[in-house]
């Protein structure tokens, strides 16, 4: 792993932001006497230095990095179903055997447990710099993995993941696109079977998918909050086809909900695509297996992991790094959407 | 992690293999004045002791043990495409997350590169143990991650991994039961697509497939040797059946073969189970999701990986382990056998 050969001081970090050296540890030290936008522009200019406080023991580190360390919230189980990580791992690995580098992987069951895991892991050496994913609104780790210092690229759109450079796909757009592409078809009533309301990825395709539907002049679509298993999927479409005003049309924020969607449709002998469309996100190759095949929004999520990989390499260089989206996902269309047929 | 508390020396090593102090360092050295049977007994007792040369290096380490290394020789992209792997890594981090432990994960080119790798995170305490997979005959790694008294769990048929303790599948039977099956059907040209000769549980497999046609009285069926990814399982199954012999069943060594092997079919207007009868291994959902459904030899291959982690946790804390087979994958019929039409 290629890291800056020189050693930064707090006098450097002071210096590039414009501030005593006093001023930097009051801001690492979470004490008042600088204002939150001097600490921000501190914090800033010492992840950008690669600096952190007991800077000796960093230094060391650096140059000792071959470790990138990735945690995930989420159940174990899904993690082995959701082809999504895997491909995404797969990207990550990628990258990081070009450069004999390894993967530090850790399942959290809380936010609060990563920011404890990812604190350990950076003052204990372990990891020479982290990939953070699946960022809420008002993330709680922004504050305190930023003051350490820890370098690290944020999987998500530049709004949730404060001042870390960030990669992130447009699902504003996307989301957009999806509707757009249902409406053309005749579609009036569609329905979105979304992520947990507080990641901040599912919130910004809610509020595309309801603001799309009212450019369009049609009326709010019904909205599901779920997990993202298969489980959730399943009883999420169950429920939709049993409303009183039965959507002709579902869009998935992932492809295995739509999958277990398309089985609750044969199951209450709905046909798809004459009386139901359903559109998947992510489409990996599960979609291109069911019968009929999936119609779903299309990206490259090995390309996706070696991306972000490769900006964490460039963070970790001491590099300039601006974040900056991968290409948007585009609509595949297969067998599971058409026309309605009423 | 629990470990150990005591302190283990050289002398309790020799003590226990009841040889002097002298004969171990030779051995561990790996200097002549030892018989090979003794340096093997010698390497098995300090491996259920946990003491390796340094020992005081790690004695210190052994006490901050939370990471658990695994090395894949396989490539980037089908580490995201195969559901065996992303099912046995997600087996193994339900186990660790419950002991607040990680997983240093890393995709090798070679099992001379994996060597080289699993020394250096034990040298430099980057793991505490590890899981080995992927065993070939005459597996290159058991002489030197012996000698340096990694503690580690191998995945395989005890006659291919040493003297690690192992968890492994009874491959041998599975595939029996597959190829009787397929017999009972009333097939008589049964063909085996299988994974790469050198890999230890392939060859098992192959040698299962051979001895059991004869056993039935059937003719040697033709084997084909892939590399496991999909374009190897629709290459091998359109060789297959162009063949002036063509199958009437093929056995595949994964599902994602079994998958592109039903493409093919589809492709080649052979009907799927009418003409051609394809039964996959492992078992993922993707089984479950084509279109004809695929018949496939079934295993927790979530619980595979979780077995496996408790395993190293006994090892590690310094338990008595023997090897150990899992449940034997076993036949679940769906859409894809049946009885040959002419």
């Amino acid at each position: 792993m290629s890291t800056p050969s020189v050693r930064v001081t707090i006098k450097d970090v002071a210096a590039a932001a414009g501030v005593s050296k006093g001023a930097v540890s009051l801001a690492f030290n979470d004490k008042p006497g600088v204002s939150d936008a001097t600490r921000e522009r501190i914090f800033a200019v010492a992840r950008q230095l690669g600096w952190a406080p007991n800077s000796s023991a960093r230094s060391l580190s650096r140059q000792s990095v071959d470790t990138v360390g990735l945690a995930i919230c989420r159940p174990a189980r899904l993690l082995g179903l959701e082809p999504f990580y895997m491909e995404f791992v797969s990207g990550i690995e990628s990258v990081l055997a070009e450069r004999d580098c390894s993967l530090l992987l850790r399942l959290v069951g809380s936010l609060e447990e990563e920011i404890g895991l990812q604190e350990r892991w950076w003052r204990e050496r372990q990891v020479g710099g982290s990939i953070l994913v699946d960022f809420h609104q008002e993330d709680p780790r922004i504050g305190p993995l930023g003051r350490i210092g820890l370098p690290a690229v944020a999987v998500g759109h530049p709004s949730l993941t404060g001042g870390f450079p960030s990669v992130w796909t447009d699902d504003a757009a996307a989301v957009a696109e999806a509707v757009r592409y249902l409406a053309v078809l005749g579609h009036r009533r569609i329905a979105h079977v979304g992520g947990p309301r507080g990641l901040g990825h599912s919130a910004i395709r809610t509020t595309a998918f309801e603001r799309t539907l009212s450019e369009l002049g049609l009326d709010r679509g019904p909205h599901v909050e779920t997990g993202f298993s298969g489980e959730d999927g399943a009883r999420a479409t169950r429920s939709l086809l049993l409303s009183a005003e039965r959507p002709t049309a579902i869009l998935y924020d992932n492809d295995i909900m739509a999958v277990a969607g398309l089985g609750v449709a044969a199951e209450m002998g709905v046909s798809v695509p004459d009386d139901l469309s359903l559109l998947a996100w992510d489409d990996s190759q599960l979609c291109r297996l069911t019968h009929p095949t999936l119609s779903a929004m299309s990206h490259d999520v090995h390309g996706f992991g070696a991306q972000v990989t490769r900006v964490l390499f460039d963070v970790l260089a001491g590099k300039d790094v601006t974040s900056r989206p991968v290409a948007t996902p585009s609509l595949v269309p297969r067998a599971s959407t058409a026309s309605p047929r009423s």
